[in-house]
C-alpha cells in the first residue's frame, strides 16, 4: 500500500476499485491488501470485491497463463476492515490451461493467528480463435438513456459504487409477504464510471439484492456463501465495452431450509453476453 | 479397497457406484481409491464420478458438519486408471457451515511424485427448516414410462452406467453442422437402479453431451473444466426419491473461443427441483 501511496499518481485521482485492489507483493503469489469502508456492505465488504481481488490476485501472478475462464469464490467467513493476505497458486498448468487455488487470510479479532475467509478456484486458459456464439439473446428491454438512476436504497456503502438503473423487478414497494417471481433486470456501471476489466466484471457479477428479497417481499437476513462467474469474453472486447453500462438479469432457481440459488447474465450494450454467473445464497426466516 | 473386498458384503453384489466410491482411509481427511474401467470416457473417468469421489470424501470425514449445499469441481488434468489420493480439509467452520477444499492426486505416467489432478470446494451446513419454493417449475412432458430407453450411442463404459430416456433434444441424427438451440432434456437414473443419495446425485449432474455438439451438429472434441452444483434437499428427500429415475434439463448461453457454458436442472418425478447446475466446458474446432 505504501508502494501505491507514495507513487506519483495522486491518490486521489485512482478510482475506488482501483484503490480497494491495491496489492503489495510479499512473496511468490502472495499479496497484502486492506479492507476499507469504500464497498463496505452490512457485515463486511461487498462480496463483488472479494471475488475481485481473488481475481487481481492471480492476474498479478508472474506465472500466470492466459485470460481468467471460470471463477469461483467461497465465502467462508466475513472480512473485516484493516489488512488481509491472499495467496495465489497455480496448482496445475497445461500447455493452454492452469488452475489456480487462492486463500484470503485474515488475524482474528483477537490478534490471533491468521484465518481462512475466503477460499476460491480459478481457470485461466489461452484462447484460441473458434467458432462462437450466444445461445441466449439480451433481452429486448429500455435502454440505458431511456431508465432513470435509482438513489442507493440502502445505506450502505458499496451502493455508491455502482450507478443502477432498474429495469424490472426491482426491490418491492411493500414489504408485505406477497410472492412474486424472482427476476430482476438492470442497467450498471461503476460509479464513476471505469473501464471494463476482468476483476471490475467479476464484481459486477454480484450487484443483484438477495432474490428471496422479491420473491417474498420480505427482507429477511441473506448473504451469498458461494458464487462461480464464467467469462464469456477477452481483455481486448471488455477494453472496447470501455466504461459503458451493462445489462444484468438474475433470477433464482429454488429456495430451500436457508439456502437459494441464483442465476444471472451480464451483457454489454452491443448484446454479447460478458458473464453468466451463479450463487447460492444463505437466507434466513 | 482391500477391506471392502475381503468383508462379508460380496464385492458382485455392491453396485457399480459404491465400488466406484469405495475410499480406505489413510490419514485425517486422507483416502485412497482406485479409478477403474467401470465409468471410463474417452481419456479419464465420466467427470460425474470424479464429482461424486470428491463429496464421499467429504462426507466420510469425522469432522462433518451438516449436508452439501454446494461443490465445485475442477477437471485439471484427467485421471488415470490406478490409485489415487483424496483429501478433504474442513478450512473453516461456523456455527452452521463449513467450507472445504479437496484435492485429488495422482502420480503421474512416469511413477513420479502425485500431482494435483482434480481441485475442489465443498460447502456443508446444517440446514434448519426455514419457507422454501420453487421458481423454475418442472417443464410438462411425458413420463419415464412413456418414453423409451435409448442404448448407449457411444461405446464409452460410463453410458452404460445409466439408463437415458430422452424427452428432446438428444444427440443431431445428421452431424452436418446446421444449428440448433442447444437445450436437451432426458429422464435419467442409475443402471442398475441405486437408491440417490449425494454423490450420486452430484454424478447425475454430468449426464448430458457437450452442448456444442447438439448447437452446431458437429462433433467436436470436447471436455468439463469446472463443474459446480447447487443442492436444493436434503437426505431425507433423496432417500424418498429412492431409485426413481430424475428429469435433467441441460442448455448453454454462450459459446466464446474453446469455451462454453452449461446451465441445468434436476427434478425428482413428483416435481421438486433437487439440484441445479452449471459448467463450462473446453470445446476445439
Amino acid at each position: 500500500m505504501t508502494d501505491m501511496q507514495t507513487s506519483s499518481t495522486p491518490t486521489a485521482a485512482l478510482h475506488p476499485l482501483d484503490q480497494a485492489l491495491a496489492l503489495e507483493g510479499t512473496g511468490p503469489g502472495r499479496y497484502q491488501g486492506r479492507i476499507t469502508q469504500a464497498y463496505w456492505n452490512m457485515v463486511g465488504p461487498y462480496g463483488g470485491l472479494t471475488a475481485a481481488l481473488v481475481l487481481e490476485a492471480v492476474m498479478r501472478h508472474p506465472d500466470l497463463l492466459g485470460e481468467p475462464v471460470a471463477l469461483t469464490v467461497n465465502y467462508a467467513a466475513a472480512l473485516a476492515e484493516g489488512a488481509f493476505t491472499v495467496e495465489a497458486t497455480p496448482v496445475r498448468t497445461t500447455r493452454s490451461t492452469q488452475h489456480w487455488t487462492i486463500s484470503v487470510l485474515q488475524a482474528g479479532a483477537d490478534g490471533g493467528a491468521p484465518q481462512v475467509a475466503t477460499t476460491a478456484t480459478v481457470l485461466t486458459a489461452q484462447r484460441r480463435e473458434t467458432w462462437s456464439g450466444a445461445d441466449l439473446p439480451m433481452p429486448e428491454v429500455p435502454g440505458w438513456a431511456e431508465c432513470a438512476p435509482v438513489p442507493p436504497v440502502f445505506p450502505v456503502q458499496w451502493l455508491q459504487r455502482y450507478e443502477m438503473r432498474p429495469v424490472a423487478g426491482m426491490l418491492p414497494a411493500q414489504w408485505d409477504g406477497s410472492e412474486h417471481d424472482s427476476t430482476t433486470q438492470l442497467w450498471v456501471r461503476d460509479a464513476p464510471a471505469r473501464p471494463l476489466d476482468f476483476p471490475s466484471l467479476a464484481a459486477l457479477a454480484d450487484v443483484f439484492y438477495p432474490r428471496i428479497w422479491r420473491r417474498r417481499a420480505l427482507r429477511v437476513p441473506a448473504g451469498t456463501v458461494s458464487m462461480t462467474v464464467y467469462f464469456h469474453a477477452g481483455a481486448e472486447l471488455l477494453a472496447r465495452t470501455g466504461d459503458a453500462p451493462l445489462l444484468g438479469q438474475a433470477r433464482a432457481q429454488a429456495f430451500h431450509n436457508g439456502f437459494f440459488d441464483q442465476t444471472g447474465q451480464l451483457w454489454n450494450e452491443a448484446g454479447t453476453l460478458l458473464a453468466t454467473t451463479h450463487q447460492i445464497v444463505y437466507y434466513k426466516e
